[in-house]
């Protein structure tokens, strides 16, 4: 059984990451999206705030589940003997990032392999941050993250309010 | 009547935006140079403070007005009809940033036009942060920026002390 | 009065070419597509075929029109003096030549200014190489080209077969 | 089962594509490295001499088979419903290239999804014409092609000569 | 003689920064390896002990020592008139901000050089911070740092906790 | 003695070239321009009437001298125990290329070194090729080469036409 672990901060969770999610999903067997913490920023929702939103999210596709990992990727990765790590490019970004990444895991164990998939052209510009920043500004989500998450964060700003 | 909507933090003016503007201002019938609050940094210099600096720099150029802009953008936009965003790309740089505001943009709004100049290449390393770092090293600025500029700059520091 | 020169070989036009233009003919008063000679390739169509091409075209845009011009193109731009260069930039690519080509020119004169457009995101891919591949391929071409190129394309593969 | 196609010209095979071959035939149950026409360029291999090369490459590799494809790349895939196109990405360059194909097959099908391994980073630099400008200066190619790619270059050569 | 300059924030040193070092000590009859503030990080080690850690590295070099400057760095090179800024760069990254810093060193002062090394492609991936994230999940560092440096990091860390 | 090997076509010299040439001259012992046989394109200028130019342009910098390689340049290199390939970089371009052959190079033989010259802001532009191409719209080319090559170029054309 071949897995897709798709690590990533998901602080929310966008449509292109959900795009990705689900095409990987297509050609896997199993996806674990994988919540890591990250090491420099102070995140907008918790650990456990995203994974219920992306559990919520993903329910109906039955090979996906969501699971927070708070050591190193490479250590949980060789969990799964015949997984692959795979992310998603943006048309104008993260390339450089991502192979960096890529090559410093497969430096720590050479047995882990990295698959890119493209991110959808509509969703070039999304990003996490980009989300909050159109949240602050009060522009209607709903093109830009599933409803499940534009619902968590109207209720996360309402609490904060 | 075309009017260009030039937006950026100009934290300050730099000779580079200065360049821009000018330049700007014999293409367009009119141009409003758009201080925008930026949601991530603490600015050096507040708003009004920003809107003085440029309103001194442009005040020869019968065309241009400065206005300090602290919703989204695109609702700004809206209000002119035949305008266009117009920015600044650097030969090194800002490609990548500018490109994905600008698809940003267009997807709130299929109506915002974005235009591109191209800063003159002698400018291609000058940013406002890197002015403010050579201001913390005592550099002359005078050639990083207009005199109007280099003055408050000064004074600003004199403050500070 | 504002003139928008937009430059290339357009062998053939390409819907990007042709969002370009009808955006392009939004902002200035009149848009002057200029065909040039290509110093270093050899062309599918003639000058003439692509100029007929275009005017069919545009024929609905009353402020574009067509011109073929097989001298420096800072001598032509020379005859509009409100005019700039408009030129396309792909998310993915044209980006170093383009700026290499606005350096080039206004070196040449420092009177020329250019101006970039950011093509649609759904033509990132799209070229006029890529149109005479697909073509090649007998891939039907409604999606890459006004229907005027692809009748001309058709029949000049009869043509040629 | 899970198919990777794995297109290019392959004129010849280098070390840089096997290393991709022999990853992939680890993720995917089935990979068939695809040897496409190029639109382009005059090879210096044959098809069927670069099929023959292949297929004494990866003859140890029980999943991996070669083929020769002159039409559009997308409508052989279509052939394999549950398959994907491989491409490497060289750290160096190839991004660009292959994001605008991938999006090309992508627009022209939707059920296309291409998926990118990085190039081993020891490969960075090598390419076929790498390969066949280094046969020109008579450099050793044992680090850089299958021994069994070697030995044909040099019969090749004796030919020619 | 010629000098070369060699600054950052070595925080901590890498074995990509220890590589560029070996080297250039092999090109220029003098090396200076400048550690200089950083005007926007907060660092790990404070300057004194990021000298001393290189000073240790670098003890086996004759032609190679190190020096704090809390100063512009081109004040700094004025002091040695054969003398060249000497920066790696690294095959994914680094480009575009080494080149504005040149850029602007030179626009200072146009007797500054600044000459780039590629940084050794099996350190593609490294960085000061990646090696403090390392550190963070417990990996072993020996791959990543010369081992004077990993010590302290170790002793760094055992305060800390 | 530290040598510097300048390798390029030079079809022609440009300003961009000579710069560079005047700046290793300041930093090396002596530097060595090689004229290397272009292994793919068609030459306009024959190697002895390029070495002619650079030699009649370099004439009053003692040391430096053109020659001619039409083998492995590494090979010639090996000649030069204190040597270090040098190439410029301009600000838009060429650093992928250039990376390539470095780390081509480096894997032949680990004794090269390359190091890289930022060529001057405002080259950024020039290339042999564009020369070509401004002269064949008769542009004026004073300000792109140097006297004797523009000379040269005048002669030749008038043979030619």
């Amino acid at each position: 059984m071949r897995t897709a672990i798709y690590p990533g901060s998901f602080d929310p969770l966008t449509n292109g990451h959900y795009d990705i999610i689900k095409r990987a999903a297509k050609i896997f067997d199993e996806v674990v999206v994988v919540i890591s913490v990250n090491y420099n920023k102070t995140p907008y929702f918790s650990l456990e705030e995203r994974k219920a939103m992306i559990e919520e999210v993903v329910e109906h596709l039955p090979n996906v589940r969501a699971e927070i990992v708070d050591g190193l990727l490479v250590d949980y990765v060789a969990n799964y003997p015949n997984s692959v790590i795979v992310k998603g490019l943006r048309a104008l970004t993260d390339f450089e990032y991502e192979f960096q990444m890529a090559l410093l895991n497969r430096d720590i164990s050479d047995k882990i392999e990295t698959m890119f998939l493209m991110t959808n052209i509509k969703y070039a510009f999304l990003s996490s941050s980009i989300v909050k920043e159109l949240d602050f500004y009060n522009v209607d989500l709903s093109r830009y993250v599933p409803e499940q998450v534009a619902r968590v964060i109207k209720q996360k700003k309402g609490i904060k309010e």
